[in-house]
């Protein structure tokens, strides 16, 4: 059979991924054209819950899951156990983001896993890593990003701490994971052979910080939080205009030049209070007041417009409604409209990695609870009917 | 020769990534065995501008760049052009994060260097995506953290909108840019032919936003900042200790219980204020109280014992020193102090990926400007000193 145009074809995944990071690093890879399979538990993954009665999808279940097929196990029961083994012989990938330690305590973990097929990529995603002494604390997003230094470098100088708004650092650690995956494929493909792959969400938030970090380094002292400003450099700020805000972030001269020309203030371009970096941080307050007298008299797309032609690195803050209707990434077939038959329409986003070439990967909604079950217990690993009924009404699947 | 056992053995990068987006790509590449080629103009990567007199290293130039060989190219320079195309005919990956058309303007874009090495994968890393309305708008991580929905998510709703501290999408980016051209690799060795991969910042974005689109699509409102505490579940937020502040996100019932305990409150299990999700949401402001006059009268440190103990999923709020010396992030050999003999002592990180059972990679400082022409250009190339030092004197390289 040829190979799919695919970068992923061929690939298959037991995706044990739930909520946020586990899904979107399988999201990719279903994107990336891999057979993903959607394992949950019988009575489905955390984010399935709240889903209207009867039903089992839930938006971010649809955002997430498309393109994949979904089963139930119940890794508690022997013979889900005994189906797990036959799907690892069979399968490229096992991705899962427990608590570390739950698939070896149940007798599935890596260790188990490579006797049964060593050329088995086992992946797992967790809050401080497989080792450490913080290794068995729980973990969510939001602690992650206490721990990890996001939350005390967020916010005002004069205000407390603050949690940056989207879950940041479970997609951060989710993409790592991927990453992790198709480095070890890759390494397979010239090896043969499999590998325990692993990443902490702390870590994997890390690299975030430089700019703190490196402000730490150079003085001894940590930082106070800067709001929307920069510690070095003016103008680098968040600006009000008569509908909303705009961000703004001057890199080189050149971009000061093309924003007090876009302002009509060319006049003030010798101007000892504005005319190098060193005089804008002297005199930062009246840099952003002039600033701000002119965007709060226009619109944010229209202030948009203005940079586009002047080459002015700034963009409006905008919400989410005006994000999931970007015209543009629409446009470029990254966010997708679907018809989900459980919840109707809904936006969801196909792959931030675009592969030139490649065939599209058609969109297909994500699977309900166990959609997939006859396909794959059946067709997949050969069970017959009735077999695939006594493990549902022993509580198997 | 035998392969390496690192993932990323024997493959070749050529990497013109700047900043943070491109080189945090490359510097994971490296640290999975690629030899990664830093390419420079003569004058050094934005990075080195804020180097010491007389040197070429910064805190985040030896953060993002350890275990890289460095060079300088001159792309304006036809001599410059001619150089890359040789380097393009023996590399695998080659990976820029320039502005959209940059590249194919100098006359070294994908189309031509494809026909020189059709086993090259060229990876690109932009704001907006390599097409579309908005791929000339210059981005910078404030303004796609504007135009992605972060900002207007994050902070307090009686306050302004604020940026997310760290740059949480110039890192976002840089590991979707990673896992793009990882991908490629694993799809060339199955098939032979390189691949154009790109990566857009604001869509690498977009997922992080998933709760917030989902309020949104729930309600057909945009929903209000909120802090540190989520609309839907209490109690899930920050708060005060005698030294600081811990986060804290309780996501199931018995998790409650276990705060209870550790607060010695068990009589308040059956608190009808208290005793299910929506008991709680409904006096939201009392279980907040309730938890931080626990909080207020112990230290960070102290109470996230407690929650080890408790199985309770809270972390500390630290800061940039405590997260740098991170005693769990330095046993697991995630962070290590190197000596740069440029700027002295350093705490770098290693990866967020990793492999199990691979040999690892000895930490080596971030090369200086030009470190490595001749290595690369004499040993690798094959140019002879005489041609090396022409080169040189006449701004090639």
């Amino acid at each position: 059979m040829e190979r799919a145009n695919r970068p992923l074809a061929g690939v298959t995944v037991l995706d044990f991924g739930q909520v946020y990071q586990g899904p979107y690093a399988s999201l990719l890879m279903a994107q990336a054209g891999a057979d993903v399979i959607k394992i949950e538990p019988p009575q489905g993954e955390p984010l399935r819950r709240r889903a209207p009665p009867g039903k089992s999808t839930t938006f971010p279940i649809a955002m997430l899951n498309s393109n994949k097929r979904a089963i139930t196990l119940n890794l508690k029961h022997e013979r889900g156990r005994a189906l797990l083994f036959r799907m690892a012989k069979k399968g490229d990938v096992l991705l899962e983001n427990f608590a570390p330690g739950v698939m070896d305590r149940l007798g599935v973990g890596w260790s188990v896993l490579r006797e049964i097929n060593p050329r088995l990529i086992y992946a797992s995603g967790s809050g401080y890593g497989l080792s450490g002494p913080d290794r068995d604390n729980l973990a969510m997003d939001l602690t992650i990003q206490a721990v990890s230094g996001l939350i005390a470098a967020t916010g005002f100088a004069d205000g407390p701490p603050v949690k940056a708004g989207p879950a940041v650092v479970d997609f951060l650690s989710g993409i790592h994971l991927y990453a992790a995956v198709v480095t070890a494929l890759f390494e397979r493909a010239e090896t043969g052979k499999g590998r325990l792959v692993e990443v902490a969400m702390q870590e994997a938030a890390y690299a975030t910080l430089t700019s703190s970090l490196e402000a730490y380094w150079q003085s001894g002292k940590v930082p106070p939080r800067t709001g929307n400003a920069s510690h070095g450099r003016v103008p680098i700020n968040v600006y009000p205009t008569n509908d909303g805000y705009i961000a703004m972030n001057l890199a080189v001269e050149e971009h000061w030049h093309s924003l007090l020309k876009a302002m009509g203030r060319e006049d003030l371009r010798d101007d000892p209070r504005f005319n190098s970096p060193a005089a804008r941080l002297a005199h930062r307050g009246e840099t952003d007041a002039l600033i701000a007298a002119w965007t709060k008299t226009l619109g944010k797309m229209e202030i948009f417009a203005a940079a586009k032609r002047h080459r002015i690195p700034l963009a409006p803050v905008r919400d989410v409604n005006e994000v999931m209707h970007d015209p543009g990434m629409h446009e470029r077939g990254f966010l997708a409209e679907i018809e989900h038959d459980e919840i109707g329409r809904v936006t969801v986003p196909t792959s931030p990695l675009r592969f030139h070439g490649a065939d599209p990967v058609p969109l297909v909604p994500s699977p309900k609870l166990g959609q997939h079950n006859a396909e794959i217990y059946g067709g997949w690993l050969g069970l017959s009917q009735d077999e695939i009924a006594a493990l549902k009404s022993d509580a198997v699947i």
